[in-house]
């Protein structure tokens, strides 16, 4: 018997030595596996990371692009009023010298041209603030926002990774499980068969009564084993499914999530950053286009004809027609119109014949 | 007849000096007129050559303010030219380290926007260009035009000057000829007017017959001073007429076509020159435009979706699905799908029947 119990011991021995091999190898794959899933889950988590880190360095770039924009558009409206408000100092300094300058529509073209600087120093000073303060701000919330969604998708994603991590335990302790219980169901399954070989063997009905009972037992014993074993391979084919599933649904569906998550609203609080920026290009666009108009307006209004006679009017002493010469008579000459030569000679025939009569008279009278 | 001739000398005389009193004071009128009329067509000329002096300095005016402007567009260019070459070195430098950004659709933006800054540079440029060198070299010309045409109207002034000069001229010689002649005439009237009172008086018909040869040449001088009287005052009088008429063609007429004349295209030369400014201003808001359009382009292309693919196909092995892990039965075990509890239970039971049938079959046998 003892050799039996022994042959039995040394198969259970076998048996012990060959499951303690195969599930050590196992266990040695799983801590391989679990240490696997470990490191991809954190450089997934680092990945997304480093992700939020050059959108964040994007941003940054972006951000400092308008900052230095801003001072850029800054100089150039500083420069724009200076040049309009030392014309003006210019012009208020000599304004006794240029009085006679509004006689001239270039003048007032002049005046249009520099007062319109101002159009682009508005414009370009809106920008200059849109860039540097409002997009400036609007920027560093996007950064915040996105480094805090960050930290909450993060937060969400360990979450996750301990559920998986608590299923590979589970798989862990079920596969442990299902092996040990299936090592013992073998054990059992050879003591039944092997107590079963022994009753084969006693011919006594006494001795095969006693027999019965140990059979029974290991009867019994083999059952319960076996429905463990049934249990543990179902647990653990069930954890390994969870296993998989946990990973599966993790990486396919969780991690996009996580990534537009990380992302939301991203993009649309960017593009309406931007949509500042274009703003005040519309701004600055409309105030060409009001230059424009008011220059093409101002050259209409340059008018040569109406310079002239503002101009004429202003100096009207000086343009004034002098004063028409009169006819100077000598004393006693009434005459004063020309007279055409046949009028001349018709006096002097009259005047001629006059004095032949008078001297006729003359005449007569000496000789009477 | 010493007497009457004393009387007739005497009356000459007094004519004579009534008539070069009157004269000398005609003469000093004269002189004043024409002094003031050479005054005056001299301040013409001054006035206007001071118009254009004004023009010239608006002209100045305005082509500083356009060279002034030519420099705050070029610093302006400038510093977004250095923008973005600043952030293109940038960008070149740290490539290595961004080379990741590509697949952020913001990257895409930021590179947009960066490279949207020559569109303003180009046209500010340009525009700088155009008020610094083309306008600038424009406005010299207009200033150059003006002075030459001012100078042509000048000298055609001058020479109208010297028409009113000449016929002023004329007018004190045909007054004093007028005066002269008529002064004559009536001295002459005044002698024939004499000897024919002498003869009168005279009885002798020898006498008379002598005498009448004197009164006819006095008659004959007289009628030849008349005629040259008449000569001279319609000489003097249309002398008046034409100086009148010379001033006033002069005021009315060549004063304002001078004035049209020294201004002949200034205006539109001018208005083309502003011209050119008000196209470059139309290109810089025609740049202003397609930053807007480009942007709002770029800002459409930001694509959260493509992003999260690109990123998840570059970085595809940290974000594969690990493998699934398999079931590793125990040695022998050949189920490896979960069982329902029912299976367990009809395999135990069945198991059981077997084993008991056996126990029987085993019964038998020992009782046999």
């Amino acid at each position: 018997m003892m050799t039996y119990t022994c042959g039995v011991a040394s198969t259970t021995k076998n048996f012990s030595r060959s499951t303690n091999s195969q599930l050590s190898l196992l266990k040695k794959n799983y801590d391989r596996y679990r240490f696997y899933i470990h490191f991809q889950l954190n450089e997934q988590l680092k990945c997304l990371e480093q992700r939020i880190e050059t959108q964040l360095a994007i941003v940054n770039e972006i951000q400092e692009y308008f900052r230095r924009r801003a001072d850029v558009e800054f100089d150039y409206a500083k420069n724009l009023d200076n040049l309009h408000k030392q014309i003006g100092q210019k012009h208020r300094a000599q304004k006794a010298r240029r009085e006679t300058w509004i006689f001239q529509s270039i003048y007032k073209l002049w005046d249009t041209i520099v007062q319109d600087t101002r159009t682009h120093v508005k414009y370009h000073t809106i920008m200059s603030d849109v860039c540097g303060k409002y997009m400036y701000d609007k920027f560093n919330e996007i950064a915040e926002d996105t480094r805090r969604m960050f930290m909450k998708c993060k937060s969400v994603g360990l979450a996750s990774h301990e559920e998986i991590y608590k299923v590979l335990n589970e798989l862990k302790s079920t596969m442990k499980t299902y092996h040990q219980y299936q090592s013992e169901s073998k054990q059992a399954e050879q003591k039944l068969s092997n107590i079963l070989q022994q009753m084969a063997k006693i011919k006594s009905a006494k001795k095969q009564k006693t027999m019965e009972k140990r059979v029974e037992k290991r009867q019994m014993k083999y059952t319960e084993t076996k429905v463990k074993a049934f249990k543990a391979r179902n647990d653990y084919l069930m954890t390994i499914e969870s296993v998989n599933a946990a990973l599966q649904k993790y990486c396919s569906d969780d991690v996009p999530d996580l990534i537009d998550c990380m992302n939301f609203g991203f993009h649309t609080s960017i593009a309406k950053c931007i949509q500042m920026y274009l703003s005040a290009q519309e701004n600055i666009k409309r105030g060409r286009q009001i230059t424009i108009e008011t220059l093409n307006r101002a050259i209409a209004d340059l008018d040569t004809v109406v310079d002239k006679q503002k101009y004429l009017e202003y100096y009207l002493t000086v343009f004034t027609i002098p004063k028409k010469i009169k006819f100077e008579p000598h004393k006693g000459d009434e005459v004063s119109t020309v007279n055409a030569q046949v009028l001349i000679r018709d006096e002097m025939q009259s005047r001629f014949i006059q004095i032949q009569n008078r001297l006729a008279a003359l005449k007569t009278e000496n000789d009477e």
